[in-house]
This record gives structure tokens, sequence and C-alpha cells, in this order.
């Protein structure tokens, strides 16, 4: 079970299965914060109803933020913002063909009046999908922003202890 | 009025009045082949519930063939096809940014289980889209068969005659 | 044997053997709804003869959907397009440098006059050019119709059914 | 004046002057909702420490979204997601040579520790992203929300009247 | 006429009058350099048969190398390349929408077994197409050779007279 | 040694031995057909004099067709043209992070005066460039025009003799 | 005459003529630094041994950075780069077809072994061409790096003082 | 410790870890030609402050030279140009979705201003930026101008001594 037992504040919603490995990454951020959320797979073209019902009613679910993720030609953010006044995020799921610039360009080239915030293609994406996520609902909840402070002065910490260059071992040879 | 007298055979759907220019190649095209069909604006993302209204309605209606077109994060051919067993056919408009690789893309790169036959970018497309759904109604239609293969003969022809090149205006400079 | 026994209503053609692996996809779509059909190796480039010979007399052999798949610089569904008045479906193959670019380019942008149904790059297109092409043959075969509606049905429950993430064990970790 | 009477609770940012063609369509639509904000050249290269102290008080001033635009090279938006935990919205400008597909890539393939939420590029995506930080505001703002939900209706209803064709000039001729 | 006075010896086709524009910059290029072609247009689409035709009697009719544009999902290089061992020079024309990249990767992408020699996008690959088809021919025409030597001589004399840059009238300002 | 004893007709020459694996089928092509021809490494960057001298001397060694393979901004056969009258034909090779894209547009964008016949990236391009030089040559030697003539009627029985898709193995599961 | 009249430390050359309203922006730089410089046409492939004569000769000539310009298949700074040791900077100008992505590729992916230190396509690569060789003047010039310092520094002040969005007419319409 | 004792000249600055598999190629290339640098791990994003404090001193500390690489939307190099008026020399680190043509385009589309010498994507472009920093410093260090004459002296000879191809196995097959 990826839902945290209160109730979800955030919805992440994939096309299919196969999105999970990629998806995954913005429900661990999440949980890292723990921030309540729940994944479900909903289909853009598959279970269209399913869909409709899960982005018309998520608001009174409680469900602040939507997280969308998909690939190819993908669809499910973008129909999902159309149905919803929360704000939706779209993750770019990388395509077997295309890489993913074809999940990006129909999940980011939305026309005026139905916005979908996207971010990167893959794991980074989703990953910040779900940061992105966290600094909405931080707007309104002073614990999680410190969490956010925290978490940004600690990553410019690890890497500002990490600044040398170790590995050299080609200059040994 | 677009629609002919019979009951409408085939629907152009497209996602806003700014693709009528590209889409009335479609209409054109079914008109001179004296197709009834019927065009409507149904935006995926700003009327989702009239597509989806549309999609589910359409074969009870008599639609045999669904064109759809959109540009930039084009969802409507998808999704229509989503909702319905007819054959759905896809236009990808011309984008202001991408010039239509970003609708070509959203279009064609739908995953397995919900096709859409997409044409090109374009007026061509649309052209193409509009006898592509006589090729199919022709397969129950001896008439419309007729037609076709007197208009393919017809346009080998005009070619054929026309295959000198005569402006060879520069030649005389 | 692909084909089976009754005589084929749909002719899935390629370029090459090598193209089979991709193109098996839409043979199985069409076995697993029963429609008769028939798989050749038909080169644009390397057998042009033969490949008007069949283009010219699909129609008259009682194909009524031709399915061409082809990678690269792909000219075999809109030459064979240009051949026939039947409704012609279209696999983009994934080539080696381009990833199918290239493929997808060569068949969809066909001028107007010349349709190509075009679909997905790789296996997901060549499954949705069966699933059209059993959509298109389902306009006049209402038991076919039926079969459509219930694969459509199911595939809905399937992904219904499964909408909950199971394999969270990152979560344990 | 951009800057509506109250003290500001969304920061439009951009590269440079020649953004705001673009930009003022995220303003527009804010003013449209009387969401109070303010309007900004701020250049990542130019007006590095400006941008910094921007990104860096943004919050104690009371900013709740940040809207940056840029073109090309677009490092704005992601140097701004860099040094607040505001949710920071990217609008990619189109540019001369690449038409913003240079800007698109460097706005949302941000690495994962720094969200950007983008929208499309160019006007649309200015708007849309004046409406997502509506759509974020309204989480605390049940006016705003009421806003939010007629605006959408009211798109519904606009596009369902002029749902009809209208303009098939070319059928008389 | 374009043709001159004796037996042609270089074929120029394009797959419509439309690619006149472009391709008369290789019949030019001929002319001047005094040598017999024909210019036709010949679709591989829309006369397939006379464009088989054209491809298998070029070299009976004494033709020696064949330079064809065409624009989109441009088929006529490959499909001529495929009915001749005369050597094929393809020309991409510039697209509507992709700006040629589709017509260039439809040409150039060829299967192993069947050769386009490729030139670039619009008016200056169809110019180099008339010159490439000169050193081809004057691979057996000593006076064919000397001219070409004289304009690689003249075009280096050329530049380099003009090497020094001259309008610099900014400077004054 | 790939020359065979005659003076060679044919001039292959590529970047970097790194590019053999491809150029290689150039070669493989041309003793097939008893082609006398030579392989080089000859650097348009790190060798530009041996370069110009290569191609300056070409033509009085009795060379009468180069090929030039490079990858990246691969400028090898474009230089090389600028500096002879004899026809020169571009392998684009693969290249690691742009697959040949980057080669392809190096090679075949050439401005007006200097032309490359180019071919398709990667191995197929380096057989088609070895067929498109006998091809040429051809032109002035039966014997090899009946050579050609034999494999490409080989090439459409053999396709023929396979039409027949086999290996349906999927069926019997 | 664009050369100042010290003895030249900058070179800027470009392909042709044509390329000049794109590379005047480096000259233009150059002469508000008061920085001696010389603009050449000198062709990689209409004069190429001009090129290698230029490029072998300038640093015994005094310059000190080279500047190259050139479009499409852009072989200019690459072959200039492999005759020197002096620096070489690129610049991409836009192309007729692919808007300078042709030429972007053609100068950056070189080879290990031969730097091209390359700019954005057009007018602002010019631009910073000329910057980025006054950057390296100015190690060894303290007056021009003062002028670098004191353009910086001015530049931020005229962003700065310009930061307020003024003309927002359309509030009050 | 890549930094060797002498103060280094040249700074090789990179966003991660990850990115030195291709960054240390510019390290390589410089210890080969004994230029005293060092290594950092400097992020655009998640240590801003550290990039500027680094880019603001470099010049005061003896770097004469910044070698900024990154992947993504790679704003290091372009962020630290902004601070310095030292020459930068950026590196696109191949990305894991879009090959590195992200992190190009963030690199070199530069506005009029800022430049960044931009070289090819990966370790080509790594070991170039060594390089080209290696030429930027000999305009003022005669011995390390002889150096890197006689490693270009020395690449040509390697080159002319292994130009003939050996490995043409395949003809004993």
């Amino acid at each position: 079970m990826n839902d945290i037992s209160a109730s979800p504040l955030v919805g992440i919603i994939m096309g299919s299965q196969s999105d999970w490995p990629t998806m995954e990454h913005a429900s661990r951020f999440l949980s890292q914060f723990e921030v309540p959320h729940e994944c479900r797979v909903v289909s853009a073209h598959r279970t269209p109803d399913a869909m409709f019902e899960y982005a018309k009613s998520a608001a009174s679910r409680g469900i602040q933020v939507i997280i969308a993720g998909a690939g190819g030609a993908a669809h499910l953010p973008g129909m999902v913002a159309s149905q919803t006044t929360l704000p939706v995020l779209g993750v770019p799921v990388k395509s077997r063909a295309l890489s993913g610039l074809d999940s990006l360009l129909s999940i980011v080239q939305m026309p005026g009046g139905i916005p979908v915030g996207t971010l990167a293609i893959g794991e980074a994406g989703a990953k910040n999908a779900g940061l992105l996520a966290c600094r909405i609902l931080a707007l309104s909840d002073a614990d999680l922003k410190e969490k956010l402070e925290a978490f940004q002065k600690k990553q410019t910490e690890t890497i500002a202890a990490d600044s040398h260059i170790e590995n050299a071992s080609w200059e040994e040879a």
C-alpha cells in the first residue's frame, strides 16, 4: 500500500502499471515528507469514465494536487486538468521509440485555458512533481515549509561537502 | 450549413473554430463526393463531456467514420477513439511554435488498444482524411467506389497531361 | 501459416522479413478476432512490380483493408495506397539510427489525394493497425462489432481492477 | 502599472522587456481574476544578484507563486526555483531560430531536486501560467475557487454555443 | 521548352508542378553547361505507372542520370531508383509544415540495395544535383570536365575578389 | 589488403579507423562487383593537407568516384568535393550522442556549387554508396551494367521467393 | 573598411557575403571595445586554399582569435581550427530550411582534438563571439578587462533601471 | 587529487559527481599539457551561492579559463559566465532521455551579452574544452604554444601512419 493512513492530499495517477517505475519516485518523495497521498492507474484512453470520475471528485475527497504521468500520446494530465480546478502536474514518461519527446510535447503544449505544470521526462520529473506538490501544499502548512527549507539546505550541504573530485584514478595510470 | 440533407455518415470534429480553415478541406472533399457529413467544434479540454457524449452516441446516430482535427497537445482524436468502436481518423493541425510536430506526435503515438488513423499535418491531411473516409465507406457502397476510381483515374490523367514543364521563363533571360 | 482458412479480408504486407517481429502484432490481433488475413513480404523498392500487382489486385481478391509496415525511407504504404482505392493503414517500423522518426514522416506526410492512415511507431502501432482494420470491417459485420465492444469493455475492466499500485517494495527499504 | 493595489501574491518575472508581449498574457489573466501581482524584468544572466535577491525575498514579501518567462538558453525559472521554496512556474518564450524548442528544454529538463512547473511555448503558456497560479491560490481562497469554476463552466458553454461551423463559404463557390 | 535539342542525357523529374521553382535550378545549371536534358512532372503517387515506365525506359532512351525532386513523404527518388540501374540523385523540396526535414529523411534513408544520392533541401540542392550530374557525365566527356574545372576555378576567384567586406555602413552611425 | 590488384577506380576514405566497421560495407560491395578500389583514413581535421592532396590528385591517379564517410561534424565529404571535380558520395556515420543526425546534416546541407551525393546513415548508406559508385561506373562499362541488372533481378527474386511469412510461432501458443 | 588602423588582433571570417548581416554584430562589438580586427569572406568550400592560407598564417600576422561564421553544412570554423593553434570561435548562421540547426550541429559536434568554441545561432551568437574574443584578449590586457567589467556592470544597471514593466496598455482597455 | 601543485589556471566545474566520467577528459588533457587546474562540483541549482562565489572569485585567484559541464537543463556554464569576465567554455553532458540535445541547447543558445564557448556533447567535447583552454593560455605562454604545435603535428602523423585499412577480415570469408 502506497497510501499512508491520513486522507490523501495528493493523487498520483498514471496511464499504465508500466509507468510505476517512473512514478514511484513521486510517491517516494511524498512519503519522505510524510504527505498523505494515493497512487492509482487511471487511463485516459482505456478507462476514460473512471478518469473523469477521478478528476471530478478529487477536490471533494480532499485531494489538493494531482500528479499525472503518461507516455507517448500522453493525454492523461491534460484531460484530468480539464475536469478539475485543482493544480495538475504532468510527468512525461520516457517512451520506447522517441525517448519521451512525444510524451513531453503531448503534455506541455496545452491550449490556453487548461494548464498542466509539466516536469522533466522520466524519474527526475517524477521526483520533482512530488517536490512541487510539497511546495504548493507548504503555502498553507508551516511544518512542511520548514521541512522543504531543511531539504533544500541539506541538498546544498551535501553537494558542497562532496565538491572535491576524488576518483581521478586515471592519473595513476 | 456544412451538413448536407441526408443523415450524416461522417462526423468532422475539431478542437476550436480556428481549426476550421484546415478542417474544411475534409468537408470539401466529402461534399464533392456527396457524402452526408456534419462539422462540429468539440473540444477535448473545454467541452470534455460534450466530446464523450458525441463519441458515445455517434454510432447510434448513423455516423460511420469520425474525423478529428486538433493542434498542439492534440488530445481530441485519441480521446474520441477511446469512447467508440467506429474508425477515427486524426488530422494534426499546424501549431504556431512547433509547426504541427507536437500535434502529430500527440495524435499518432497512441498506446496499443486505442487506434487513430493519422494523416499529414495541415490541409493535405484534412483532405486525405476526407478521402480515407470515402475509401472506408466505399467498402459497402458501390457507387462511391466507382466515384473513387474515377477520381483516381482523373488525378492520374491530369498530372499526365500536365507533365511537361512550361514556365521555363528563365531560359529567355 | 498466418492465413486462416477463409478468404482473407485483410492483407498485412511489409518491406522485409525483419519487419515481422513488429508486424506480427497486427496479425495476432486479427487472429484473436478471427479475421481472415494474409501476411506477405512485398518490398516497394526490391519488388516494385509485385507490390503494384498486389495493390492492384487486392480488392478483386476480396481484401478490404491493407496494412503496410516499413522502416526508414518507408515508401510501401504510400505506394500501395496509390494503386488501390481500398483503405491503407501504415505502420512505421522503428529504424536503427533515427528510432522510427524517419519511418513515421515518410509514411504520414503524404500529399493530398493519396491517404495513408498512420499508426504509432513499432509494436503498439502494429497492434492498433489490426484493431483499426477490425473497426472498419465491423461497419458491416455486426458480430465483429460486438467483439470489439466486448474487447473495449474488457480493456477498461482489466485496468480498473488493476488500478491499485501494489509493488511499492521500496517502501519497506 | 501592472501591480494592483493589494500586496502582490504572484510575481511575474521575465528575462527581458522583449518577453513582455508574451508574459503580459499571464498578467492579464491574473488581473481578470483580481489576483494582486507584480511584473518585473529580472535577468538570470544580466542581473544575477537581483534575481537571487528577488527569489530569496519573495516569500517574505508575501509572494506565493512565481511565474518566470524566458527564451533561448532560458535559465531564469530554474535559477529562481533554486533560491526559494515557493512553487515556480516556467513559460518558454518563443525564440527566433528554434521557435522556442530551446526555451522549452532549458526550462523543463530540470534535475531532481529543483522543480519548475512548465507551461506551453508562448502566449498560451503564459495565460496558463496565470491560470495555474490561480488554481494554486484557490486551494486556500474559496472566492477564487468559485471564480475558477465559473470560468471553466463559461469556457465550456462558449464553445458549446459556438460548436456549429458557420463560415462554410466555399460551399457556395 | 526546357529540353535542348540533342537527345537528353539527364532526366529531371518532380512530383508536382509546384516543385518546379525549386527544380528549375537543376535545369538552369545543366543548360549553363549545355547538357541536353528533359524536365517532367512524374508523380510516384498520382502517376505510378508513368513513373515506372519512365524509370524503366530511361536508360534505353539515352538518359544517363536521373534527378528526382519531391517534398513531404517524398517517394519519387527512391521508387525510380528501384526501377533502373542508372544513378539517381534526389532533391528534397522544402515542405510547408516541416521545412523539408520530412522530405530529406524520406529520400535519404533508403534501405541497402537501392541508392539515392541525396542533395540539400531546396534550391541549393537542386543546383547541386545539376552539378553532380555534370561531374558524373564528365567522367567520359573531356569537354565537360574542362568546363567544370573552369567553373570551379571561377567560383574560387569570384569569392576571392569579393573577400573584403564593404558594406559596413553601421560604422558611420 | 582491401585494394584489389588493378588500379583503383573508387577511393573510399573515412575520418577515422573507427568508421571502418561502417565503411567496410562499401568496400564489400565493390569487391563483390570486382571494382578495383582503395580504402584510406584521411581526416579533414587531423590530416587536412593529406586530405587536400588526396582530393586534388585522385582524378589523375585514375579514381573516378570518391566515397567519403564521417561522423559528428562531418566535414570530410564536403571538403573533398571542394578540391576535385569527381563525383563525391557521402556516408553519414552514426554518432554517439545524436545517432548520426548531426553527421547527416553536416554532409547533406552543402551550399550551392559543391555537391555531395549523400546516402543513408550507417551501414545501409555505406553499402548504397558502393552500389551508387557502381551505377556511375556502369555508364561506361557494359559488363558492370549487366552485373548490376543481374543483382537487381536477383534482389527481387530473393524477396519474392521469401515473401511468405513462416515464423508465426506465436500462433501455436 | 571594417579594419581599424592597428594591426588586427581578431580575424572575423565568413563563408559568404550573405553571412555579413549576421557577422557584422561581432565586428560592431569589437569596434565598440576598440579591438583592432579584420573581416574577410573565406569559404571552406569555394576557396579552400585561401582558407588554409588564412588559417596557417593568422598567428604569424598577429591574429590572436579567429571568429568564423557559416551556415548549413558549416565547415569553415572546424576546418580553420584544424590549421592553427589559435582559439577559434564558431557562429552558426541561421539557414533557410532548418533555421540554423544544421549550422549549429555542423560547427559544435567536432571530434576530439579540434576544438571550436561555439556560440548561439544568429546575431546573438555573433555578438557573443565578439565578446568572448574580448574576454580572451583581456587576459593579457588590463585596459580591456576594465572595459569588460564596466560593460557588464552597465548591462546589469540598464536592466535593473528598466525592470519595471510600463507598457501595460491592455489594462486600460 | 586532480589539482597539480602550482596555482590553478583553469577551473573545471560540473553540476554533479555523475558528470565526472565526462569531465575528466578535460582534466586529463590539461594534465597531459601540465596546465595547473582544479576540479570542483558546483551546482547552479543546488549550490547557487557557492557557484556565484566561485565565479566571482575565480579571476582574483588566478584562474584564467573556466570549463563548466552540465546536463539536461544545463544552467551552470551560462550562470557562471554572467558572474565573471573570464572566458567560459561549456560542455554539454549527455542526458538520459534526450541524449544531450537538451544540454547542448541550454548551454549554447545564450542571449547577447553573456558568451559561453560551447563544445560537443560528451567526452569529445570535454577533451576539446581542455584543448581550447590550452589554446587560450598559449597566447601568452610560448612553451605551451610549442606543445600544442607538437600535439597537432603528432596527431596528423599518427593518422597518416595509420591511414591504411588493415582489418579487412571479411574479405577472407
